[in-house]
């Protein structure tokens, strides 16, 4: 598969007139795809029951006889404002209890079933039109679950389904609801499901197995959400199905989601994410504004390829992937919304080919003078005059013409995310501050200031086959499977802080964490510490903000500076007990690839590498040359080394 | 007219055995002016119906006979607790959807009917009895309007109200509105103006446009509110009738208000208003912290001399205004209330009479010993002892005696000042921090700092007539008149940023922005930046937070150190593409006076200077003396030089 | 009566198999309490009127039997779910109208008299079943009252029981009402008392006076809900009853509370505490971390030694009071949850009673696996293995065989700790940060600096007889008996900032204060000041965020550097007219201790030392070995001298 390149388009916000002048500047650039549709609902039917198709059929046209492939989005993410009125009780309600209202985009509650039947009937009608389309070439769902913080919502809808989500899950037995989730403590103990509300508003933390069991239900009507409209697709169409995922998204289990789609994909703000999520000091923020975090976007390229890999049967390392959304220039919506340094954009694409993209697409076609994302910059100006990433596309169009297709390779190391990981974590982060994301994000960066090329594995025996060294940080619930399969699997495997500390509803399990097959270590007391209290480790780097007292026979491999065992190694299993800093990474990373066999390359700052099979890609993250092992790149340089 | 001195006073705080002697005190400082009643609604009309005269007769009687003039004050600002009971919906609604509730003051929403008809009956009763009265020398309605965020309410009058103004301004056609609103974004389209929410509790940002069009609903509910009181005011006499507005106060066009009012005046609280809305450093806060920002309060004077001329007609840079109430000490309210620098009061007043004010009136005669306000001094102790500020005003009526009458000469620089484009910038400033307000007021000092005299005009052609230079910063919407009118003005120009950047209903205009006659720049793209990272311009200064990218055949006279144009000319028109520092702006400043022929004068730190026509004033805001061209000035000093 | 070691125990939360063995264990480390039962509620009573004791009985029997004495808890802190469906309006409401739900703890509104109702039924079974029994030797009144902000509820229930007390408070009149709080102020006078609204919610701030009824009223509450229980028990046993108060909780009248008690007992966590609430700086924090503040617990043990004065008969100094609940290891709920040093937790034990405690009860035995606490250290880990506070338990009890029995010696200075004027300061600090509770425990700071032992006393004559010297700083209210007694007991008295401020109903008295029997000082005007803009003192130290200007014929013994009185003494009695720093603390208190003639050591930082009458001991709060009057003390030292 040829790697290609789109945009995404809103014909409803022009005039009929210039449709075909843009499609045929989009060919005339190279662009392959092109996104419609997904925000739509109000054009499509403008009022209740009553169609109009006309524009839509003649869009596709238009653009279909442009030689373009259209991607067809459902228009569930905005239903028109006369929704309001047959539903009332549809919007969300946040934390606080407060309405989600009308007047932007996604103000629908996932467990809301009236909703849910009349996402069912549009998409039913839209895939029975436009399934058998010859020029509607791939799907996409809704647009951007959980943007906005919408995964979650405390709505009276919300709180029926959860009462039936854990009567399934209990069997109808609340006995077993209150001895899992342990409510003796506190006189928590249910007479019935019935008496179970949503977990806010409590009066200090409700119980952490409540607060779980939500997350796990609110990601779960995410997924059923999602797979009502698949199921309508599927019947109407062999086209895949994506949905376009976001950056730092925890809220939803997007593996669950992936296995009912073809594609995986998301939509990558680099800029954008740097000032409002990466979790990036001043510092970092200042020195890389206008090329974005160096590991952030090839981080989630990485995550969405393994959601990509959920559906179906691909090889390891493998999985299909676009970008569905690539940032164009300035965006409207980060706390500052600089311009990116000239080259960004060309860099931003070839990196998402490098980890596998298929495609990606540029968000949008044309800045739109008008409404809440004016300020978004596009491949046109407002004006219709070329901006800054039309040429950058342009140049990597050519630049394309001379690549390989689609490939992956094998990584050497596999690097575990684990959504519901990630649930347990924000449950009960013990620390301010401590978070799961961060967490991996932080080995990740270790593995990739290596040189190292990374997969992202799910936690789960068949990902684990053929790695050299596997790294599972933070994993709080383990299942025996699971602990078998990484201490069998061959790889050399780095677990810890808090690996196994809990069971399947957040219980402590005794014996006490992380109970790991042929390692004799055991945590015997956890401390989370002040980010501005780092305790040195004895040969360089620090443990920050957490720390677990160890005890076992297990070789002691880190300490502190005072002699206590931070990180102790059994065979080919390394437990480390605390969260290390960069250096105190860098150091394990070495460590683990020095047993492993695996060969690294210190990368310069800002400068990355990863290989596709054929491809070696150097990347140049600075406002400046740096000196590689390959030459001196320019500031937002791409090299690409053909492997034999 | 002579410059007077004025207090605020309460007779119903204080027994009526003093008022005699209160009013001998007041007249032997030789004040002019005593403002009562504004908060007297329940001693005028304990219960629903029955009414109180004789105390506010008597102490008007006694005021007067005293030879002070009384400014009497609507009482709608505090409605009385039964008032609620007959009105229960009649208070306002904060954005999170709280109610505001009774226990302190502005406790009403200017869209309740059933209020604003409870308003006109008593501002009815009161001036049908003291408009004939000739003591009662002039008016004030209600108090401070906006106070405590008070012009934005999210109740269900203001929401009815709300769709009752746009299907007014839309003249009953949705569709136009949704094509105004470009509402096809996020099938945000609506039915009917019905099915219209006020701006709330969206689960992201609302349609900038529907904030825009929110924002001047609320402010256009204000001017109605004022001008039903004033309708019936002026039915009972000649008075004139003024308000007395806050600092920093943009939720509302002052200018459409002030075109109903005689009187501008306004509320100048320098250190409370440095500590709490000046948008300073802490360091500049630490070095004025008990003298007040030097360019704050003269700002405001100067704006609000500006909306003194919205009413009448007035020569250029006249303008009815007071200060109605006067910072004598330490107030209650600010985070910090630290007690100013001896002198400072004095300065204080003398600062507004060199900006043109009629009056200058101390809040509050004397400190009252109890309820919300108890720590707000005034010009008696509670113990009747006179406090600091009673001896400078002694000060400054000895002064006064030798003093020309108000007087006014149009300045040699005119800067724009409007509240229409505040209400743009706040609706969408694209970066975290960036503030119309602000940037008005750093051009504002830039021009204070090269030692000019301003006048704060409107975006009116008639007002542009006059001036050697024209000031007009971040004017977001401009009229194709007004930017004819400013390129033919005859004064050299400085405009930009964002100048013409929306159409009146939010919209980017195409072509783009400025599209200013006779000067060829376009702004090709818009950034947001971090503060802390500050493009350096060549030659000195700096470009902060806001950044164009422009392009035209216009002569670049600043740029970027890597050659960027920030700055465009043609013509006497100037376009400045980004929010300069002070350096920056300092060089801007002097360029347009070098080619306007404005003599500058470099001010020392913390000096200010301003003439009023045949005086010219010095004023030092530093604790310690400061060298002049007119000689070494005291701290706190005040130096009035007389021209021929 | 020996001083003894304890623990609170859960049996509910275990399987019954262990108990015999837990309850050996605690004995075997010579434990001679356990507190149960204080969560119950639900284990006791499953379903409405239906009980279940033999699991209760059975409990208390083991740990009877193993010669445990029982402190047995009433379970009103956590009624169970079912109690909601009962009573749907009982939960509390926060000031933003919020309900604060069932699913964690506390979830009542004090003022609900259908809960109230509950909980007397409920400790009336309790009571009557337990009171007769042997093992029984103590009893607690819920837990934690105010713990998770729950004493201030703006509820239904609320508003109209403080209608209620209003009423009473004012004999019905609501003129009297309007008089003392002077509603005249922005027309806030009341018809009735049914119009009287809780302070929340109001646009801007309320009368301070409404304010300080509502905290008064909501403290009187807390009083009320506990003598109904205690009144309860009573009837059945002889036993002492406590209650357990929390650190730094100033919104209800501990003192009132005391009075019904035998016992004041307080929950102790040095290093959550210095965390979340001990209002230090992160300086502080970081050196600090693993020992917590030096002088918060200390202050704590003297506030509720005062607490336990207040009930019955004691002599000077002397008061029954316990640690409840000692931190034994990292807890769950601060921001940071780090390990102690070791040997703190002795250091801590010991601490307690060299301030005269009875007993210290480690929380908990074995740390709970499971729920909202599971982070929270015990003395045992989960897996029933000693923690590391078990071992210093063990030391402590060594220690204590060979230490006399509780003792208690009046202390040379007497220091006012009062929660109304802690009430005062939070109605109107006037001064962002300006802290009573603070104010107090600076001046704490300055004598244990200066080695002295202190006594918290209340502001009540009779508590001032036998000290040497007296300090009273931050009294905003002071009766007139109160300013006598002051002037006449013979100590050296310090007083101010603010002393007498106020009048019972939150008016300012002229004359102005501090208006103290023979001192002429006047508060001529008060200022509140940046943090960062320290006034300097003349020979060293500065006063800080708050400053008042005084005049009076009484001698200046401090002035700032430009001159203007800070501190005036006249007699034995020193005004203070701002709030000092460390360093001007210093020198006032070593003043008034060479008047006093009180010796004074100066402490090394980090080390403190108290008196008991035959003991001197001796505490280094370092992770660092100090140097002493007596020696070297090690890290976390403790060291006793005997008095003769
Ligand atoms: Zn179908
Ligand atoms: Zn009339
Ligand atoms: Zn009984």
């Amino acid at each position: 598969m040829k790697r290609t390149l789109g945009t995404c388009y809103y014909p409803e916000h022009w005039p009929r007139e210039i449709w075909e002048e843009d499609a045929r500047r989009m060919a005339e650039i190279g662009l392959t795809w092109v996104r419609i549709g997904e925000f739509a609902w109000k054009r499509i039917e403008p009022t209740p029951g009553t169609f109009d198709w006309a524009w839509l059929d003649d869009a596709i046209e238009v653009l279909g006889n442009a030689g373009l492939k259209v991607v067809l989005g459902t228009p569930t993410a905005t239903p028109p404002r006369w929704m309001i009125d047959k539903h009332p009780d549809m919007i969300a309600v946040d934390a606080e209890g407060k309405p989600r209202k009308f007047g932007s985009r996604r103000h629908y509650c996932f467990s809301h079933e009236g909703y849910r039947e009349e996402c069912k009937r549009i998409v039913e009608l839209v895939a029975e039109r436009y399934g058998p389309n010859p020029h509607v070439a791939a799907w996409q769902t809704d647009n951007e679950y959980g943007c906005h913080d919408t995964v979650i919502s405390y709505s009276d809808a919300a709180r029926t389904a959860f009462r039936k989500w854990l009567s399934e899950t209990f069997d109808g037995d609340i006995t077993a609801l209150n001895d899992a989730w342990d409510n003796v403590f506190w006189s928590m103990e249910y007479d019935s499901f019935d008496q179970i509300d949503l977990p806010n508003l409590t009066v200090t933390e409700p119980n952490p197995a409540h607060t779980l069991a939500f997350r796990r239900f609110s990601s779960d009507q995410v997924v059923n959400f999602n797979r009502a409209q698949v199921d309508i697709i599927r019947a109407h169409t062999d086209a895949p199905i994506a949905h376009n995922y976001m950056g730092r998204e925890t809220a939803f289990d997007h593996y669950d989601v992936g296995e009912d789609l073809e594609i995986s994909s998301w939509d990558s703000y680099p800029l954008g994410f740097l000032e409002d999520r990466a979790g990036a000091t001043p510092e970092h923020q200042r020195k890389y504004a206008r090329q974005g975090d160096p590991d952030f976007q090839a981080f989630h390229h990485d995550i969405y390829r393994a959601v990509g890999r959920a559906q179906g049967n691909h090889p390891q390392g493998a999985g299909r992937w676009w970008v569905m959304e690539q940032q164009p220039g300035p965006v409207n919506w980060a706390p500052y919304n600089p311009a990116p340094l000239p080259g960004m954009v060309r860099l931003w694409t070839w990196e998402a080919f490098a980890h596998g993209a298929e495609a990606v697409c540029y968000f949008r076609w044309r800045q739109a003078p008008f409404a809440q994302e004016q300020m978004h910059a596009g491949m046109l100006r407002p004006d219709s005059v070329d901006a800054p990433a039309a040429h950058e596309a342009r140049m990597v169009m050519e630049e394309l013409a001379a690549t390989p297709d689609v490939q992956f390779q094998q990584a050497p190391v596999g690097l575990i995310f684990d959504f519901d990981a990630a649930f347990y974590w924000e449950t009960q982060p013990h620390g301010a501050g401590l978070d799961y994301f961060m967490l991996v994000l932080e080995h990740y960066r270790a593995l990739r200031r290596a040189g190292l090329s990374v997969d992202i594995i799910r936690p789960r025996p068949s990902e684990f086959e053929g790695y050299k060294a596997i790294l599972a940080p933070g994993l709080m619930h383990m299942t025996d499977e699971v602990k078998q399969a990484l201490a069998d699997c061959g790889a050399e495997v780095l677990i810890g802080p808090r690996s196994g500390a809990r069971n399947a509803h957040f219980r402590m399990p005794v014996p006490l964490p992380p109970a790991f097959p042929g390692l004799d270590v055991t945590v015997s007391r956890v401390e989370s510490i002040r980010p501005d209290l780092p305790v040195a480790l004895a040969g360089g780097g620090a443990v920050e903000g957490y720390l677990e007292e160890i005890e076992g026979s297990a070789e002691t491999i880190l300490e502190t500076e005072a002699g206590a065992p931070v990180a102790k190694q059994a065979g080919r299993v390394t437990y480390m007990a605390g969260w290390g800093d960069a250096k105190a990474l860098d150091r394990l990373v070495n460590m683990l690839c020095v047993r492993a066999r695996i060969a690294t390359v210190k990368m310069p700052e800002g400068v990355r590498c990863r290989e596709t099979g054929s491809e070696r890609f150097w990347f140049n993250h600075n406002t400046t040359p740096a000196e590689t092992p390959v030459g001196i790149l320019p500031a937002a340089g791409v090299l690409c080394e053909t492997l034999d």
